[in-house]
Order: structure tokens, then C-alpha cells, then sequence
């Protein structure tokens, strides 16, 4: 299975198991997530680039794939992708970099998964 | 070999490797972790609760699994450990949901290791 | 002012303001704090303990002042309370010991606040 | 002396005596922060709500003021703070409360720094 | 008073009521910090330069200081301390930024403290 | 492939990649970390023990790999490795421990990488 889908099947997979367990903190979580990237006063575009940026600033490869899935869902380019991976490098520093690494290859295995 | 196992190996495997050194303050350092998670005035099932709090919201997937090995011998309930995964998300925030995931698939694995 | 009430009373003004702003995550997730402490499978007594252990470990002074005041009300012991420290402390490591000092220092007060 | 002002004078006192240093990689660090937030293919004024919540969620005091300082200048409204505020404490959990109310305290600061 | 002696009178006093507390478990960690920190294939001199890093890039200013103080005691540089920080603020990211800035203040404290 | 081998290709293919994008603030990071670590107040040898410590405490294991590597080249001891293991796990407490599993591990492919 190319990583995308592999990354993608098991994120859902888990979601299920975690969502059966019906923790009502737990859902009441998700259930925010959801809503916080919606449009708002912020462009949803702009979130999934502040989540991305967040993401690797704190260190989550899962994170970082999952706001990259979302990026490439809403068109970003190139060019905005490695300004916020710069960005993220620079405020979180070189500690910073195996994730930009992993993030690069994710980016384009998005841009390959035809 | 059964995650649980895989996971239980190579632990013990590198920690016989590693007090072989000889280093006397990696010596201590495993020896006070031994000791800290004894019973107490804190009873020792909720030192392994809190051990896996902390290792959920410092994010670190090796330390969750050792906690939730821990927690199965002592016969926590799922409840109880979804609490836990519930408070340790609130207060670490949706970057921790990936390692949510992970516990949650080895919790599972705990289960059906017979 | 003495601390403890100087700290709850810049708590409640701030957090007033910042429910006032009307935006609905920050609403819920304050909502989901209150409620994820409550009575449940594992006891709140317990959960603040959690709050207290993760506040230390993710070094956040202002969590620890807020967690030891309910534990203070709870009733927790000395003892209850230095096992959680120093549970943290070897979690955490040594870059969390600044942290025990303002927390032995805050339970004082919390002790003195008569 | 207001708060913005105490801290934007503490700040480029420091800077200049890190700068006084001449140590040549942390004037290139320097540097590159001023570099790294000017227009390109993301906006300034998105570029520093990024820096905004990367400084909520590795939760830096000085950092969230430093980039309110910016997004005030740029002209950024209450909502999108807001916004920006909410996905912070989000991803980054309750643990970022107390940044919420330093930097909601400080926003006010800069409205009010006439 | 001075805030060298500040800082040192407050870590001092807060350190004897730890102690006071009895707990085991506190008690060997503070004894490892100080074993571990002395002359030994690694010398002494670099180990406070290593604590000093790891401080840094943790971003604990009271850490911060009291290995600045170990430094100044035993002699280190100007320039060794600044690279240092450079190391630390490259390694950590602009994050690092106003540990730097309390860092290098504490410094000129600890030479004008005659 | 050895592990050391593996490591070392998957970085280099991904460094390059990651600088043919041209982003201007990413190459100048990677021209930063070359600089920094070069001989200077501090010796190189005492950089690449810097950079080890700090990327144990900052739990970052393909940093652990770099740095290992870096000082194996160097000519470091195992005493001198072992010590700065000691130093990173208690400074950055026992949640790092599974970092010195994969520290060690590496460390023992790296000398037995002929």
C-alpha cells in the first residue's frame, strides 16, 4: 500500500476503536477538532498552515502528515509548504529538522499518490 | 512475535546492554525507578496511572506501553484507562491524539495476549 | 494580597475576559476542563493528582499553583503530595526541580492561608 | 511604565547586548528571524500568526508578546487572534491556559497603549 | 540584594525545605545531581556546559542560572559561554530567544557581583 | 543495509532534496548547523557532546544517530558517551530512557559498522 493510504486506513481505523469506546471527554476532543479548522475570521487554509506549522514545532511526524493530507486537499503549493516548513525550522530549531525530512518525502508521496 | 512480547524484548534486552556499562548515575537512575512506583501513601496502581498520564502528554510511545504493561498486571479496567487517556489528551492538547492511537492499539494488544 | 489569593484572583479576571471574547472553542474547552475532573472511573481525588503530576512534568507553574490548590481542598496529605513530586521529578528529570521549589513554596501558602 | 513599553525596551536592550557579543552564528540567527517573516508566497501577517501560536504552543511568554506585538502593527483583529488564541490551546491543551491569559492580558495591553 | 544572591538564597532556602520533607525518592535525586555533575571521563568544566545547553534548549531560566553561576565559578569564558548559546539557540530555534536574553543578563551579574 | 549505512542514506537523499527546493531560510539553517559545529572557544569534540546531550533531553532520536555518529568519527570513548548519557537522562528525567535504549543500540552498530 503507498504511505498516504497506509497513513490514512490506520488513522481511521484507530479513530473507530477510539470513538467505540464512547469517553465523552474523548469525543467532545475530536468533535472540537473538527470544528476549529473550519472557515472562520481565518481561511481554513490558513489553519491547516498553522496546524502544520504547530505540528512541527512540536515535534509529531502524525501530525505533520495528517495537516499535510489536509494542505494538499485545499491546493497550497509548493512554495507556501516550504515556507512554513522554514519557518517551523527556524522557531523550533534544528531539533526541528528529522521532521522536515519525513515531511518533504510525505509531501511527495501526496503529490505522487495518483 | 506478538507486540507485546517484541516490545517487552528488546526493553529488557537493551537494559541488560546498558547496566552493563557500569555507569554508576545510569545505575541509580533505574534503580530509583524501580523504587519511586512501589506502594506508597500513594498507592502503587495510581503511580502507574500517573506514569501514564505523563508519558502520554510528554508524548514518548515507549514509555506509554511500559505504563499500560504495567497497568494490565494490576488489573485496571478500560474505564479507568480511558479516563486517564481522556485527561492526558485534555491537558496535552490534540497533539497527543497520534499517541492516543498507539495506546489505544496496544492496550488492545495487551488484552489478547494469551 | 497573600499569593494564593492574588493568584486566584488574577485566574478569575483573566478567564472571565478571555469567556467574554464569545469564541466557541476556547468556551468548550474550558466546558471539557471542568468536566473531565469530576467523579468517574477513576476518582477526582486522583485526577487532580494526574493535573498536579502533568502540570510538573510539562513544567507549568501556573498549572502546578492551580492543581495543588484542589488538592488542598481535597484534603490531600504531605505525604500524597510528595510522592506526586517526586514521581515528576524523576519522570521529568532535574530541569523540573525549579518546579518542585515553587510548588513546596505555593503549598505552603496553601497551608498558611488562613 | 506600560507594560508594552517595559517589554519592548527590556527586549532591544538585550538584543543589542547579544549583539554587542559578535558571535557570528547567533548574529545570523538574528538575522534570519527578521528575514524569515517578511512577505513571500505566505503573507507577513499570516507568517506571524504562525509565529503567534508555535509561541502559544511551546508556550514562550516573551514569544507570544513579542509576535501580539507584530499583529497588532499589522492590524489584526480581535477575532482572528481569537482564532488564532483557540487552535493554540487546542493543539496544545489546557496546559497552555496560562499563556492564554498572559497573552489575552497583553493584547488588551496593546489596545489600550495609546 | 543583588540577583545573584536573590537567586541563591531563594534556590537555597526552598532546596533545606525539600529536604526536610523526607521523601526517599527526592532525596537520591538531588544526591545523583550533585554526583553526576562532578569530574569524571568527561571533565566537570564541560559538564556544566553541558547542563547549561540542556537548559537552554528545556528553556528553564532558573536551571539557566544556576549552571551560568557553576560556569562563572569555575572559570569558563566569554566566548566559551557564547557558544554555548549559539549552540543552544541553533539546536532549540528563535524559541530559545529569551533565555538568551535573561541568560546573558544573568551573566553580566554574575561578573559585577563584587 | 546496516543500520548505520541506512540512516546516513535516507538523510543525505533527503538533504538533498530538502535543498534543491531553495528556500532560502532553509538552506541558511543547514549552512548555520555546518558552521557551528566547527572548532572554536569550544572544541568540536565538546560541540558533538552538546549536540548528543541536547538532543537526548529533547528526545529526538534521529538527532541521537547524527550526533553518535559525528562523535564516533571524533574518537570518543565509550566512558566519555556513557557520561554524557548519565548527564541527559537525569537532567531530562526517565522519560528519556527510551532514548538511551536507541542510543545505545546505535552506539554498539556504529563500532561494529565494519
Amino acid at each position: 500500500m503507498n504511505p498516504v493510504n497506509a497513513f490514512n486506513e490506520y488513522r481511521q481505523k484507530m479513530n473507530d476503536q477510539i470513538l467505540a469506546s464512547n469517553n465523552k471527554i474523548i469525543k467532545r476532543i475530536f468533535n472540537l477538532d473538527t470544528n476549529a479548522f473550519t472557515e472562520g475570521a481565518v481561511p481554513a487554509r490558513t489553519k491547516e498552515m498553522f496546524g502544520l506549522a504547530c505540528s512541527m514545532v512540536l515535534r509529531c511526524n502524525d501530525c505533520v502528515k495528517y495537516h499535510l493530507g489536509k494542505c494538499y486537499e485545499l491546493g497550497l503549493s509548493d512554495e507556501e509548504i516550504n515556507e512554513v516548513f522554514a519557518l517551523a525550522n527556524l522557531i523550533g530549531g534544528t531539533i526541528v529538522i528529522p521532521h522536515l525530512r519525513r515531511g518533504t518525502e510525505y509531501w511527495e508521496n501526496l503529490k505522487n499518490n495518483v
